[in-house]
């Protein structure tokens, strides 16, 4: 069966580069303006798995991404994690002096602005998506602009890559999450990470208590992350992921979870990309 | 003293709301475009504080806000709830509709998207600041323009409320912190916060140690993250809030937790403002 992939941008960006690098087969890529209206398409029965950012290295965590698979009762059935390098691409045949204006997601131009001073002559300008910009460079045939993207965007709108690499942080790793409808397919030998959500009340040592169970079961922390409750504020919830070796070690804490905390959820059961 | 505040915004702004609650008392307000411009005011002594938005009940921490506390090495000296309500305003003697467009701020169109629903006609473009707008309507006496803005910003520029709490989710809590260069001057009887930083080694239960010493030392734990590490991807730092009743328990708390964790700092000692 083939995957119908909603991914938050067009094709050549970073979610499609993800799309490809999880399935490693064929999938029918569905290209959406927003996370929310790829999340619409999963919904409508569209597409059968989003692709959603959900952490990086340099902003933290994606809250509203969190806030769309909760809500809507989605299920994590994979991760991948991917290296993001912006690479500054324009027309064949380009130099950067010929270059007067960068479009690109506000994201991608503040990861870059220091890369810029150098070249005062060049502004920077705002744009929706990064992919779409080097589309646009190509079907406008437009001299002088270039775009801040990735290296699968350049090749598919066939751009030059004027410099590589260009984000002030080398290293600007970002987690992706796989996400469908329906739980995992993978058996519980191959499960050895978990996300979790619970609520606690707001009692002293409530959250030490449930970390110490957690250590017990021999799972380890991989991220937490107090939130707070739309429409109940300042009353947290706790987004917890966990990896371990033993899918029975899992299996106790979460019956103990069940009874300590209020309001248990298993967001994901799936695969660690990280071994 | 009269205190020379940075504000990210112009006058009218909720951050000049959180401004002018937590002095109570004349302020020069300086407005800036951006937080980084906000604290660089700070740094370079043009202003002698900065007012911050830290965290809301909506989207979570702002972490970029952290970074620049941290990076910077200023204190939190202080902290301000606010609830955020967004009106509807424009021009006296529009009503609404006469209105075609609606110009605010990304996430104030974001959160109200829901009440112009019912508004077909109005159009929503996204501006950089929600006061401004406000003030713009009035100089250029904009018709058929409407600002989304905090009921002062309505007051400083003349304009009239069209509709109050336009906003989705009804309560908008936001925490904003008072940020300066040198620690608080309260006395050790008034810290009842603290914000905290440290880094643990990735090692089972590291965590729930910690978290166990700060509830035997009798603090109240008030908000967690962990966060990663900008350039060192998935090294985990820990940004904690805690509450005590006597600051002796968080000293002891402090001298422990110099040795427990690696990269330990205070980022501020300051008056609890929910009590």
């Amino acid at each position: 069966m083939i995957n119908s992939v909603a991914i938050q941008g067009i094709k050549g960006s970073f979610h499609h580069i993800v799309a490809q690098a999880f399935f490693q087969e064929n999938v029918e890529i569905k290209e959406y303006l927003s996370f929310d209206a790829a999340v619409q398409s999963l919904l409508n029965g569209q597409t059968d798995t989003v692709i959603m950012a959900l952490e990086n290295s340099i902003a933290g965590s994606i809250i509203p991404n969190y806030a769309l698979i909760d809500v809507n009762k989605l299920h994590i059935v994979g991760e991948h994690y991917l290296d993001i390098q912006h690479h500054l691409m324009a027309l064949p045949g380009q130099r950067i002096y010929d270059i007067k204006e960068v479009h690109s997601h506000p994201m991608a131009l503040l990861q870059c602005k220091a890369f810029f001073e150098d070249y005062p002559h060049i502004k920077l300008i705002e744009a929706n998506d990064t992919a779409d910009v080097a589309k646009q460079i190509q079907d406008k045939q437009l001299n002088g602009v270039s775009a801040i993207a990735s290296d699968l965007a350049a090749n598919i709108f066939g751009l030059d890559i004027l410099a590589k690499s260009i984000q002030t942080i080398s290293h600007n790793e970002t987690r992706f999450v796989v996400v469908k409808r329906h739980n995992s397919e993978i058996t519980k030998n191959e499960i050895n990470k978990v996300s979790l959500k619970f609520e606690l009340e707001h009692k002293r040592g409530s959250l030490a208590a449930v970390l110490n169970m957690m250590s017990d079961c021999k799972l380890n922390l991989t991220k937490i992350q107090s939130l707070p409750k739309i429409e109940t504020p300042w009353k947290y919830a706790f987004f917890v992921d966990v990896t371990f070796d033993d899918y029975n070690d899992y299996n106790k804490a979460k019956a103990i979870l069940k009874l300590m905390a209020q309001d248990f959820k298993i967001l994901g059961e799936y695969k660690n990309a990280k071994q």
